[in-house]
């Protein structure tokens, strides 16, 4: 075979090296004890899936998905997100008795990329899932959990943006003549171009009161004073009334610092039915992770027992920890032929206290001395030289 | 959207729930630890790579990858091993002065699979590369790991099958007339054939000298007394000495228990050169993983610095450790709405005594008692009771 010419890495595909590795390795290991100490159970899904299972229910959008077509001819998609696969399993493994289920999940997940961007197609989620509790207490406990696992890993400064996927379906359902005017407006919000929205409005020349509601709503619910402003705005007052309750819940915990409720919120996950949310950092234009109640994936599944969970980035993840320097002794003996067993007896008597040790033969050597710059410490065994 | 109708996975492909899943982390955590302690890092490379870089290095047979097209029309695979993107990392990315490298890695890896058959289409392997240093003692330093490690990971009874490339490749060469020959016999010895290479060296019709020689070779190779016994087998002497110095480096450290030389051992991965090995637990037909010098691959990046390591299957492993029961505090706690901050105290406090706390509402649950039962023990908190 000839030489390999190409040293490239698909489209958005990422190396991780060491100190990274790391960093998400230490930082998965602080949320996977978290969440287990809170009752979530860790499962894994396999990284191909069925299109017609998988990829068709992630409400993610066709040409993000890789797919392949395996040798029966079923065509196949590297898993573009968790909740999908882990409905999946519980509708059809788990048993409905033992609901609701807790589960926790931290994987990869794959977003194709068109073009050369700087996103990464392939990136880590951690998240939990509960399935088969429609009570307003199971979306109390997903945002508690953001937010002391937000705490756990020493991000101080961050906060939970909460909206509710049905109350702002309801209100550009009612103020707004025709699905295509209404999905315009969804999808603005989605994009945060509330420019776009307002000029929109205009464009769909609505009825005045109709305009001047949408208008107003938009205001006032991006700088939302009290939950209750909401209701003015709704036929039907549950979803308003679910918040003034989570938001309850949220303040009996003193944890209201932590949040702020914006019913404009909207998202091009499909599935949100109820309550959904963003997470931020300071500092960060994009959310570390969202989450929310999904109950409309079960009912793709066939499922009608609800469900609502979380999905934090780790690569967005690492850049709202706070600095800390890793420090480790890492000792490097370096040995004579003679010296083989000497060496590999101290290496062992210096791990035992808690060093990294490499232990390394000078005739494999090349460059001696750029070798041992990387170590905090050098042994050089010498032959007849006694330790 | 209509209901999704298929609950399937593709072929081979596999869910991991709960109890597995701790098995395989806790597995993970010891490997890791154990091989960091040792000087090695981990790396993470990406799940897909380029077919013409990645998959066809890797020696893993077309049939067996999974491949798709990417939006620019590239052809990329399903990482089909660890050990070719771990080369084409060092050999592109990580400087020359520093070498050799000791990089390790757990990460997941892809064969399709023609058909339903219990094999698995993804699993995960965890092993260690040594890139750089072309001595024996890098050979000598990967087999005491891996010696090592299964004792680390508790399992006591198992053994190292070694053999050498180069010198199985010049005995078959020497002793056939056609590279078909040559080839036939290696993948009879791949296959472990024994029968089918006799019948073969029968039907090559070869002059008697040499099919006497095979055949002995054969026999005497996999029942071998002593190294030494196969100079006779070649003209040149290099790589058996070098076997009998690996052997030397072994019994110096008191571990020859754990190995035995096979000179017949052969390997689909044909980018080994040297030293290479399989790794067979007591009870099991299968290896738990294999490993061996590959300096060829190394080669095929453009790079003669020499590279040798391991890979262990996680799956096989499992099966291969001693069993155990886990036993953890699983603590329910059941509250009524007026009771949520009470419950999360009392929980907090739990969790602070090392249990696993699940906090449940009455109201969110459908059936209590099978609920219940999945817990150690369950505190059921009521209105107005102190606790």
């Amino acid at each position: 075979m000839s030489s390999i010419k190409k040293f490239e890495k698909p489209l958005g595909m990422r190396d991780t090296f060491p100190p990274i590795y790391e960093k998400i390795e230490r930082t998965r290991q602080i949320g996977r004890q978290f969440l287990r100490s809170r009752g979530f159970d860790f499962i894994e899904t396999p990284t191909l899936e069925y299109y017609d299972t998988v990829g068709k229910a992630s409400a993610i959008s066709d040409a993000s998905l890789f797919k392949l077509v395996d040798s029966q001819g079923n065509t196949l998609v590297l898993r573009p997100d968790m909740t999908t696969p882990i409905t999946r399993v519980a509708t059809s493994k788990l048993l409905k008795e033992k609901i609701p289920l807790r589960l926790a999940y931290s994987a990869n997940v794959f977003r194709a990329q068109q073009m050369e961007g700087g996103r990464p197609a392939e990136f880590g989620q951690m998240g939990i899932e509960i399935i088969g509790d429609k009570s307003v207490y199971a979306d109390a406990e997903v945002l508690i959990i953001v937010i002391e696992l937000m705490k756990e890993f020493g991000i101080e400064s961050f906060k939970l943006t909460i909206g509710h996927a049905g109350v702002l379906h309801d209100i550009l359902n009612d103020y707004t003549d025709h699905d295509y005017q209404r999905e315009t407006l969804q999808r603005l919000l989605v994009e945060r171009n509330y420019v776009g929205f307002e000029e929109a409005v205009h464009e769909f020349d609505l009825p005045v009161t109709k305009a001047n509601a949408l208008l107003e709503f938009i205001n006032e619910a991006t700088n939302l004073a009290a939950i209750e402003d909401m209701e003015k705005y709704v036929r039907k007052n549950d979803g308003v009334e679910y918040m003034k309750q989570l938001a309850k819940l949220i303040e009996a915990c003193n944890l209201s610092q932590y949040v702020s409720f914006d019913f404009t919120l909207s998202s091009h996950m499909n599935y949100y039915t109820g309550m959904l949310f963003e997470i931020f950092a300071s500092g960060s234009g994009f959310p570390l992770g969202n989450g929310g109640r999904y109950d409309g994936l079960l009912n793709l599944f066939g499922s009608d027992v609800g469900a609502t969970g979380f999905g934090i980035r780790i690569d967005r993840l690492l850049e709202a920890l706070p600095k800390e320097e890793m420090v480790e002794e890492t000792v490097c003996i370096l040995f004579e032929d003679e010296e083989f067993n000497r060496a590999l007896e101290l290496a062992n008597k210096l791990r035992q206290q808690g060093a990294r040790v490499t232990v390394q033969a000078k005739e494999g050597l090349i460059n001696k001395d750029a070798f041992t710059k990387l170590f905090s410490r050098v042994v050089e065994l010498s032959q007849g030289e006694e330790q």
